[in-house]
């Protein structure tokens, strides 16, 4: 019986995530499955808090990764924080943006946006004109927009929202990992990311994180949270306290895997973390600036975990994604919506970034591009 | 730097779930990660589809592995089938039921329950009256009670809601794969279930069904789906089709393990699988009564996966449970609500359902109750 896994390849990752996957972390990932209640398990599950806690910067009581992908953590965001009628800002610049839009708009809040163009980021002095007309119960903003490489100014929107009512939501699925998340000296609310980015995990689960201010918001819901399975309540209740109360069983095997990748972080540093993924982002501008390509982001608002390349006149960029998957087992995005046919999104992420895949990848499309 | 996953011990997993993993499921489940829109990864989604076809005797075009684990598949199912204001009627007997209520009345539906005694099945007659009495938009029950061992009468329900407008769920988490679970012969119109029980592999997935009929439902909704992540119809549009539109990245290494457990199962054959478990089922028995101990549930409505087991009169339950995970690696499950305290639940579960298993519980609750 012919089994399809056997054509698996080993591809290079370098689109907007997945990234590539340490072997230990594939070793992880194969460990022997406990069961959802044993104390071991539970053990691990304390400890990969604890790390969490760590790589976000926080104290946050509640910080858990949520049993799906990364749009699992922004559903459980908005479905524990929202009711109906409740007001939200969402600054706009790119897909996940529009996403938090549609999310929202789901659970009946009253969405009010600031939108910019994509490729631009958020303009802070636009957010404070709009927040200073108007009280949000929530201000919601994409940190790392993976759709068009833009770094959004999570700082300067925390400045702003200082001292005011309003529920900080930042999404850091493409940041966290890759760049500074600095979750409570921002004083970001509620925060969720996704494994499968700067993480170097495989998909399947989103960790994120409530503060104080955000616990209360969900305390003191007045309807209950019309999503059981990622009601924080009920969740808040496995995963702390001394009896543990059973909620769902939990993806045993993923969370194995999230501990050894957030291990690899700590062992690495924090801080060399980041500045690998800023220099391998720095040689991969440099190679791609001399093959005669241009980004689409300017600098200073660049991500160094997802460089977007704009598609040289008359190049079918789809033929090119298509070659390197097939020639050089390298996967690279290419643009989504107004993007889509006009941008490649090349992922440094993690642990694919390495001065090898970028000198890889550099050499596959040079060799591509020349055809 | 102290790793904790190298504490993690070879448990046998024989709780109401998860279930010991075949090595060759391990193995699947840390083979390189593919990207989500990759070729490749299409053509293995494509494969999982067929496979669940078959595991589930159905023909549903809407058919995949939601990514969540059981519990997201229940929430899907409820939150694309149900609006405000929607009747439901639940066949309560044990946990499962109950958290069937919580979710549809999250959702704003006008819950209507039958409730049956815990360790007791649903009976056909109450609900053939219950039926006949109001109209239902939806009648739903758990096919394999977890919390008591009881297998629910699926088809006897099927013949009672034949020709009739209710849309018929059926919760095949822990039956599928080791029972008979007939989808289209029985009219089941949403059946949804978890990778972790009979499939033998680590939770995660939450395979599921959507008949036509309920298909129809979807689309003709009055309001979106408030639950962008587990929305079937956006969903549907990355599972489906010419061109796949990326949603959520999927959980792509979870999904080669689901191919491989399926996989085995087919190379097994269905028949021999069910079969491997009922004579799994009966020595179990034989040999819990050779000891002296009580099912809770009588003959005819057990479940084979799935054995509750009456805790003798002065014995510490969770003590045994303690020393069969210490002393001989075993977990068995304990009762919840109700039954907390008063009974064992010990899981056959697909690949756990082997008779050296059956042989190592029985010695070792042997020489534990002994002492």
């Amino acid at each position: 019986m012919k089994n399809i896994l056997d054509g698996i390849e080993d591809v290079l990752l370098m689109g907007p995530g997945p990234s590539c996957v340490p072997p230990s972390v594939y070793e992880a990932l194969s460990r022997k499955t406990l069961g959802h209640m044993d104390t071991y398990f539970i053990q691990i599950m304390d400890e990969i808090k604890i790390q969490l806690l760590h790589i976000m910067k926080t104290e946050n009581y509640l910080t858990l990764p949520i049993s799906g992908t990364g749009s699992a953590g922004m559903e459980a965001s908005f479905v524990n924080l929202i009711e109906k009628d409740d007001s939200v800002l969402i600054l706009i610049n790119g897909v996940f943006g529009e996403r938090m839009r549609d999310v929202a708009s789901r659970l009946g809040a009253k969405v009010d946006s600031v939108e910019f163009e994509w490729g631009t980021p958020v303009d802070p002095e636009k957010v404070r004109e709009k927040v200073s007309k108007g009280a949000y119960k929530m201000v919601a903003m994409i940190h790392a927009e993976t759709s068009t490489g833009v770094r959004n100014p999570a700082e300067e929107v925390a400045d702003i929202l200082r001292n005011g009512e309003s529920i900080y939501l930042l999404d850091a699925v493409t940041s966290l990992g890759g760049i500074e998340v600095a979750t409570d000296a921002w004083g970001v609310d509620v925060l969720y990311s996704g494994t499968q980015k700067c993480l170097s995990c495989p998909p399947g689960l989103a960790p994120a994180s409530f503060s104080k201010k955000a616990l209360a918001v969900i305390l003191n819901r007045k309807t209950k949270v019309p999503n059981w399975y990622l009601d924080m309540s009920l969740l808040s209740k496995y995963w702390e306290g001394r009896s543990r109360v059973y909620h769902h069983t939990a993806p045993i095997n993923m969370n194995y895997a999230l501990y050894q990748a957030l291990y690899l972080i700590m062992e690495e540093g924090l801080e060399n973390v980041f500045r690998r993924h800023l220099e391998n982002h720095n040689k991969l501008v440099e190679g791609l600036e001399g093959l005669g390509l241009k980004m689409l982001v300017k600098p200073g608002h660049r991500l160094p975990m997802l460089n977007s390349v704009l598609v040289p006149e008359g190049v079918r960029e789809d033929e090119v994604r298509a070659k390197l998957r097939t020639r050089y087992k390298i996967e690279i995005g290419g643009g989504l919506g107004p993007l889509a046919g006009k941008i490649w999104r090349i992922g440094l992420m993690g642990h694919t970034a390495r001065a090898e895949n970028v000198q890889r990848v550099l050499t596959a499309l040079r060799e591509t591009l020349r055809k």
